[in-house]
């Protein structure tokens, strides 16, 4: 586990973040605002899409974690229709909620000027799909204000505008909650310890020294949000080891529940692990729409009521969380 | 300079292209329409983004360069106006030709269906861009068929379609260029000395030890397509070292020319650094819409203009070239 040590001198070497202000000021907007709505909403933080680590400052290379962003962005549209608000932290570039049906070229599909006018029309066989991109979207995240977007690059611009929405949402207890969907890289090269200028070519053979990236959920669950219900993930490649990493984790942070995903079949299913137990979960093969996020959704919102009503109970009355 | 040795070793240990039947026969058609088109466009060949570099088979971390995309996609709508076909071979996810002037959030921010009809509107302060994404492109990519799209994302899917597009060109001798803006990884991990999983975390720091990725430019002029004009590109953070290393570059691959950039300052002015020396190329100051790419393409179009002209003077009649 990392110490407090680790991860202090982690975020004092972290290049700071440029516009923290507007960040601090957007969320505690959007928080007031949904937790004030008609005796409060939930607040989901999704994460989502891979982290990049910079292997020169004035940055020309860099490690990245493959993530298309789609767990992220369909969880999110979930966490919406069950209720909740959703801070979508995400990789800029990756999916974004409501746009997953969208084809990879969607300025060269889906769209016409017929009468080489201002009308612009949109082909029949991608109606829905921008429909839903243009007319959820903005009811979601602009007429109800339930949706706000937060784009990084780096592990440094992740982590500490994990920390700022974590920060944010202290008071809101266990009505708030981190899904951590986000592939977060595992190894980095301290920025002190980094070259300025791009790494010169063509002297041979190249060796890049990576140190640990301090583990932030610890601190996450002890310090910056106690009280939020808090999920994880585990990627694995061999699904060998999958459980047996993911229950380990659950252990090691001390969060609610582990989502245990096999690179190959993650689209299928995944495996809820947790201290009842592990409970497989899939998407409905016998609806073609299906995917297995609206089935993970279902459970995860039902463990945080739970979690609602086991926290009230336990509370004494005098506490600030409602 | 990398040896043929090195560099066929590099191919055979490649993981083979998924869709090379369907490339060969696109690029094909594509040249073959616009090479007998009203006695024959000139076809450019433009790469674009960086290429990744895995660090795993089953593939969760990788190696990326930094590149927006936004040279390529810019010079490419130009060489479009000087009346050229482009074969644009782009990063999966970067910048797209005629989508520059789009926002980062585009079906957040330019659409709205008012009368929740299907009669989608465009917001007043995005038609131009949209425009310009759905018109301009459409006529160009499917009514004119001047511009062929094909995305890769690894170092292998490049190299070994770069190749496809070099021999697929052969035919049409000083008629065809390579721009190649592409920023292509130095270094990587031979295939087959990849480990199959992802690598563990939790067990202290990862030395990682790359090779250099054989040097594909001289094969390219040497052997996959010699008549082609051959334009290659420096990018440096370091103004220093920049101009000695294009010229560097210019000897060593004999392309016709180099255009050398710097990181900070590659969007005012670039130098095009050839035989006959070097030009400083900036965008029109005076002009706000003015970008670099807009001068940068017309002595490029000059230069290949007196290459064909040379090349046929050179050239005995009974050459297969036109």
């Amino acid at each position: 586990m990392s110490s407090e040590g680790e991860i202090s001198s982690f975020f004092e070497s972290s290049p700071p973040l440029k516009n923290m202000e507007e960040i601090v000021e957007k969320l505690n907007q959007f928080i007031n605002w949904n937790f004030s709505w008609q005796g409060g909403r939930r607040i989901v933080c999704v994460t989502s899409g891979g982290t990049t680590v910079p292997l020169e400052q004035r940055c020309v290379r860099y490690i990245d974690n493959f993530s298309s962003g789609n767990r992220g962005a369909a969880s999110t549209e979930n966490f919406i229709k069950a209720g909740y608000a959703v801070i979508f932290l995400y990789r800029r570039g990756t999916c974004q909620p409501y746009c997953r049906y969208l084809p990879d070229d969607p300025f060269l599909e889906c769209f016409e000027f017929p009468d080489k006018t201002n009308n612009i029309q949109v082909r029949a066989s991608h109606l829905e799909a921008v429909k839903m991109a243009v007319m959820d979207q903005q009811r979601v995240a602009v007429s109800e204000r339930r949706l706000l977007k937060l784009p990084f690059s780096t592990i440094y611009e992740y982590l500490q505008m994990l920390r700022l929405v974590a920060t944010a949402l202290k008071d809101i207890g266990p009505y708030s909650m981190f899904y951590l969907a986000a592939a977060v890289s595992d190894f980095y090269v301290p920025w002190e310890s980094m070259t300025e200028h791009k790494i010169e070519s063509g002297s041979g053979p190249l060796e890049i020294r990576l140190a640990q990236v301090p583990k932030m959920i610890s601190i996450l669950r002890s310090n910056w949000a106690p009280k939020a219900f808090c999920i994880s993930f585990k990627l694995e490649t061999d699904s060998k080891i999958l459980i047996e990493k993911a229950t380990k984790a659950l252990r090691k942070y001390k969060v609610h529940a582990v989502v245990a995903n096999e690179l190959s079949t993650r689209k299928e299913e995944v495996v809820v692990v947790s201290s009842s137990g592990n409970v497989v979960v899939r998407r409905d093969c016998d609806k073609p729409e299906s995917i297995v996020e609206d089935n993970l959704i279902r459970i995860i919102v039902a463990r945080h009521s739970t979690y609602i009503i086991e926290s009230q109970l336990l509370i004494p009355s005098t506490s600030t969380t409602v």
